[in-house]
């Protein structure tokens, strides 16, 4: 009797098979597996990836034997059968993240997940040297979710070819929609791979317009086609998110009705049903949200007001990431040049009004045309420091707080959890040298004064109930958390 | 012959006659006089002044010999004539602000008034040593506008008794709202012509909510009696704006089709036709600004977006004067504790919406309780120097100039003069290194960058034409100024 493979919780286990090498195994041949453990079954569709290895990935949830079986359209790659043991997580592996609590997230084995996330959409196209960089900038930045694209990206400092691309050529050096480039993804995913050990999460751009090659236009066969197969390649891995494109809007090749099949191509092939998002380029014309595949909210939000985070998480009843709102930065666009004291302003705001703030990026002016937005690298800025200290005050605060009519007034907002009795009440670019606050009554409360430009936290001293007045530094972007004792 | 008074142009002529002392002078006499000049001819409103003075002021706005003849239900007031020589304007003195170029003001005498104005509600209400340092600091300041009120203000740091009321009291310690205070005028009036000496409009608000002694709810009657006695009186004053209410919407006492008629009031005794507007407490709900007698918005603006000024700009073909949008301070209030970089954004906002910025007041909390907004005083914000800056900034450019379609973008704004070729780009709280501008064709233009917050102009070398690009100091709250050759 072979000996059973261990894989832990929500890890990757492959079954690679030798398959057929001729005709266009990617479009000839069909591939999937069924796992099961007990009463739970589990469809999982395989891929080619090159060289006649057929994959099937599949990412256990259930500690326990798994066994499967698979089936394809080659007698070759039929019934092959075969079983693993699913044992605990691995240290720091807690599984995919899903919508919890309504309006907020949580990994699969329950901890709380605050995004706090960065975009380089583009880093994975870059040279090896610059990548290591990006990831060890990663390493030491507070971000636990990145955008990133699939295809490589043409824009202003992004006019460098990628190291390789998702599809092989054809004779005639156009790309070949039918035959996808088993290096690129196999690269891409030894990415993915070492971002889930550094628990940040791939928020997988599938589609976006800023092309020169032909990704953002390739025809309804060869769009499902794409999605299929990278779905098939990533689901496995517990940090994958789905964003099914950058700016839908802008997309002007494809229908706008086209978005519901894509994104039921992206069901079908992901069993494990991972979150999934449309990110927006106008704010005026966003994707029907209320559609049930849809996870969440992925924002683009470049207005002053934060309100409308409010009011989307209010429509559609889910969690709204703001995954951009200009970067810090100084180049020519509006959206790349905010100071780091607006871009922490900003995150504030997103957070007191109920959302979620993943929404750095960086876009210094730099004659070596390294900037962190586009190709990763170093980052320059003053927000990344500010985030994480965002973070580290949001993961200590009670889980989850939302939008508190307990305290707060026409001039600030507070996000709160009732249940706990922890409030944060923030004063944005006001420098109040004190505030008269009304508790919850019955109640008495600490105070920390929590400077989010200074990074400093302040006890005050006394306890605080019903009306009070509640000394502050008269300085700008300030905090107030109320605690009950 | 009795020699004839020469008066300066705009400058106050009085006639003053021995009247009746019984009675109730206020309520029982009616004085008036017409003024007659070639064909021009003025009906002037007088007013009892106590002791049995009668007094009737005139602005002659003619050069020329101007004749007189009183008219009164009072026989001893009756048919006084007289006449003066209205010579050229005493230096300094341009005659009454009046609404020019629709969106804009000039003095009469064509020179153009662009408002940078303050806020000090109760500063004549102080004891009189206060009140020099307010000259003093006025004095020093960019301000030629300042808000104030007639009726002390009962508010937060505003709770001191007045020097002074405008109405005698009755036996029972209440007011007579049937007899008004002279010697409170009288003072006043000494306040606002050295304001007058000084280039300052005085925008006397007449009437307000804050209040402990009953002058916002007097009646009908009485409101009226008021509103043609102070009109009467400090109409031939070249420098009083009449702000019909501070916060009308919060006067519950007064119902809103009251406000037609306090204006029809004020108009009527005033043969002037100062500034007249009506100050609002919330925007959702102004007063009617289309109707004629109203000169342009006086708008209280909380919000971030600055958008709304040019909203009501197109809606009501009318100057927008925003005189509040928060002070610099440090106070409890929302409204009152702007850092001075956020009051110094928000004026250029305005001002690059195509609105007028005279929205300066101070609000630090002090032990003394003495705050520039309530009471005048000495000034210790840093925002004066950048309205100083502000004010001799568009004081060198064209005017007037207005929104423009030619420069400016989603992400900034521009105002300029197509005509004289010269236009300012405001880039708020963004901070480019560098920005990509497309010129109108066919002209070249030198730049400038305006430092709006350290305060300093840099000429950029070169001249510019077409698409061009224009280095900027990746810093905050700069206007670049394009002026063709």
């Amino acid at each position: 009797m072979q000996k059973m493979e261990a894989v832990g919780k929500w890890d990757v286990y492959e079954v690679v098979l030798d398959g057929p090498q001729n005709g266009n195994p990617f479009t000839d041949v069909d591939l999937s597996a069924v796992f099961t453990c007990g009463t739970k079954r589990v469809t999982v569709t395989g891929f080619y990836n090159g060289n006649g290895n057929y994959v099937v990935r599949f990412m256990p949830d259930t500690t326990g034997v798994w066994r499967f079986r698979t089936r394809s359209n080659r007698r070759q790659l039929s019934g092959h059968t075969g079983s693993l043991r699913c044992i605990s997580p691995a240290r720091g592996n807690h599984g995919p993240v899903r919508v919890a609590q309504q309006y907020h997230f949580a990994y699969a084995d329950g901890t709380p997940f605050i995004p706090v996330g960065t975009t380089a959409y583009a880093w994975i196209h870059q040279s090896k040297a610059l990548i290591e960089t990006t990831f060890k900038t990663l390493a030491k930045s507070p971000f636990n979710k990145i955008r990133m694209c699939t295809f490589p990206k043409d824009y202003d400092f992004n006019k460098n070819e990628p190291w390789e691309f998702p599809y092989d050529k054809k004779a005639d050096g156009t790309f070949d929609f039918t035959r996808f480039n088993p290096v690129f993804f196999n690269r891409l995913e030894s990415y993915i791979r070492r971002l889930g050990v550094m628990g940040i999460q791939a928020d997988m751009i599938l589609l976006h317009p800023y092309d020169r090659w032909g990704f953002s236009n390739m025809g309804k066969d060869a769009d499902d086609r794409y999605l299929a197969y990278i779905t098939a390649r990533l689901a496995a891995f517990h940090n994958v998110w789905w964003s099914m494109a950058n700016e839908f809007d802008f997309m002007r090749a494809k229908k706008r009705e086209e978005w519901d099949r894509f994104c039921s191509v992206v069901r079908k092939n992901d069993p494990y049903r991972h979150l999934l998002s449309i990110h927006n380029g106008m704010p005026q014309d966003m994707y029907e949200h209320d559609k049930p595949w849809i996870s969440h909210v992925s924002l683009q939000w470049q207005e002053e007001d934060p309100g409308f985070v409010r009011t989307l998480r209010d429509k559609y009843g889910k969690p709204v990431v703001v995954d951009e709102c200009g970067y810090e930065g100084s180049i020519n666009h509006g959206w790349g040049n905010l100071t780091p004291q607006e871009l922490n302003h900003k995150c504030w705001s997103f957070v007191i009004q109920g959302g979620h703030a993943a929404c750095h990026g960086e876009t210094y002016y730099r004659n070596d045309e390294i900037l962190w937005w586009a190709k990763g690298g170093p980052l320059h800025g003053k927000s990344p420091a500010r985030m994480a200290f965002m973070r580290k005050t949001l993961e200590r605060c009670a889980w989850p707080m939302g939008p508190s009519p307990v305290v707060g007034s026409w001039d600030f907002k507070a996000v709160g959890s009732d249940r706990a009795g922890d409030y944060l009440l923030y004063f944005g670019r006001k420098q109040p040298a004190f505030r008269d606050v009304n508790l919850p009554k019955g109640k008495r409360f600490r105070a920390e004064v929590i400077d989010t430009w200074n990074m400093t936290v302040t006890k005050l001293p006394g306890r605080y109930r019903g009306w009070c007045r509640i000394l502050l530094p008269a300085r700008p972007w300030i905090v107030l958390r109320l605690k009950t004792v």
